[in-house]
């Protein structure tokens, strides 16, 4: 039994590493020619080539290495084997840090402080007490609710946005096309942790940003997006911050990635800009947790944290 | 019976306006002469006049309208009247904020990732688990208290140090100059939430400085001094950053305040400035504290949140 491991966009060489050590019995390979004619029945993959895990006829399983599976389900010639996503106290952390990190920059006035600071100016500026704002989360999976409790210490007003109803303690939770409205206008800080299904591609445009409370105390919605790069429409998001629709944003993830040095986000004053690295796969933390699944497999347990192929998460 | 309210760098107006609704009943006046002789029994003041206490012959109580008082205790003439400051979520809460958000933004590496968007670099860097650093607080008063608690959540490892030994749960305690070179060569990332007192004024020099844990995972020592400015040397701060000694700073507080436009700090790409700001009082969340304390006093109730003059805070 071999697996494949197959990641497009970053180095592999730390996962492989990992891999090998967590299965030192096991194969692992990182191009279907070096396993024998159907050795390989598991594949770990980021951003796999169209039609490589097509090519394997003993599959059990795919795996990815992060939280989001859109990178593996665009694949159209897909095999119909089981797809499980990482679910790990590492990467929730790291997704919650960055949430509380923007989130109280905004709040803190960074943006506006760094500024001054450039200038050599001393002058305070309002800071709206943490309870007079409502972050909004949009996803409400392991991510959304471990950043809500995490903000929840601080004592903002929580409100939660996702496909089907969720409950949480101290989150007011709404769900649905027909509720997204109301969730968008109790909203100041708006947090996106939505996963690129076919319906929340390009969800973050100039409709769903003018539907934002207008009324915040810190002078206009704020929206920090840690989802996908295809959640958001990156010229409406412009245009919004060019008319005050927009106060400041926080983008982790992007249309293009790498962010194309061309585009004027990296330049704009009230957008802070980090290269997908919200919640990166710290191959250590997170290779156990696959390793384990395989094994669990290997004797014929059921595999955890399945992906709803028709959902799209 | 009147109050007397003086404050010095500060607008006095929102204070006036709360204290008066919060005691209707009561004069409140900004200098001794808009009150009839020997009427002012209570003064609340923010770097009060030398002298302007001790003419006031019926002063039952001097009350600041911060956490700290030694802009009160620097009066050579202060009478001899219980003095109180100020104990209250609202300016607990605004300090864990503060120092939650820079301990996040070293830890997530804002800096480098400014100074990269600024370049149009898009490049991860390397950012170590919350887990594998240790914040070291200083000073473990209410709001170094409240400051661990919080900084728990996201899996920091704690470090304190006092002048007088505490016990906090999940927080390493260490206590007196004895024992300051071991709280500092376990720390990370320094806080420092220290009053200003003989005893720490001018304690962050070189010499403590170059006492910091040498082998930071975040590549060098963090500083975060939300105390007091008389606590700091910034010549010895500006060369330990300049020397490696000092990876980073965020800085609310200064030996000068405002900071002169002369100081390098301002320029400095990695020190991050804010205006004495961390935990601005709120007058209308503070005032009513006052407001109660004056009134259980006149009713002969004792005052809390007492200050020991001889220590200083």
């Amino acid at each position: 039994m071999s697996v494949l491991l197959s990641i497009s966009g970053y180095s592999s060489t730390a996962w492989l590493d990992a891999l090998q050590s967590a299965l030192p019995d096991r194969r692992i390979v990182t191009e279907p020619a070096s396993a024998k004619d159907g050795e390989i029945r598991y594949a770990v993959v980021w951003k796999q080539p169209e039609g490589l895990l097509a090519s394997l006829p003993n599959l059990q399983a795919i795996f990815s290495i992060g939280a989001g599976v859109d990178h593996i389900l665009r694949d159209q010639t897909l095999p119909d084997v089981p797809i499980a996503r990482i679910v790990a106290e590492d990467l929730t952390g790291r997704m919650s840090e960055y949430v509380v990190w923007r989130v109280l920059d905004h709040l803190r006035r960074g943006f506006a402080y760094r500024a001054q600071q450039a200038l050599g100016q001393w002058n305070e500026r309002v800071q709206p007490a943490a309870s007079a704002l409502t972050v909004g989360i949009m996803g409400l999976g392991e991510l959304g609710r471990d950043a809500a409790e995490k903000l929840k210490f601080f004592g903002f007003k929580l409100a939660g946005w996702s496909r089907t109803r969720k409950e949480l303690p101290g989150v007011v939770c709404l769900a649905g096309d027909e509720e997204l409205t109301d969730f968008l206008g109790m909203t100041d800080i708006l947090v996106v942790l939505l996963p690129n299904t076919p319906a929340t591609t390009g969800i973050l445009d100039a409709g769903l940003l003018a539907r934002l409370k207008r009324t915040s105390p810190l002078g206009g919605p704020v929206l920090i997006n840690a989802g996908r790069g295809a959640l958001q429409v990156e010229a409406d998001i412009l245009a919004a911050l060019e008319s005050g629709t927009l106060l400041e944003a926080s983008l982790d993830v992007f249309e293009t990635e790498p962010l194309p040095a061309s585009s004027p986000l990296w330049r704009h004053p009230r957008v802070f800009v980090t290269p997908h690295a919200a919640a990166s796969s710290d191959p250590d933390a997170l290779v156990p947790l696959i390793a384990r699944q395989i094994e669990a497999c290997e004797r014929g347990e059921p595999l955890q944290h399945l992906v709803d192929r028709r959902a799209g998460y």
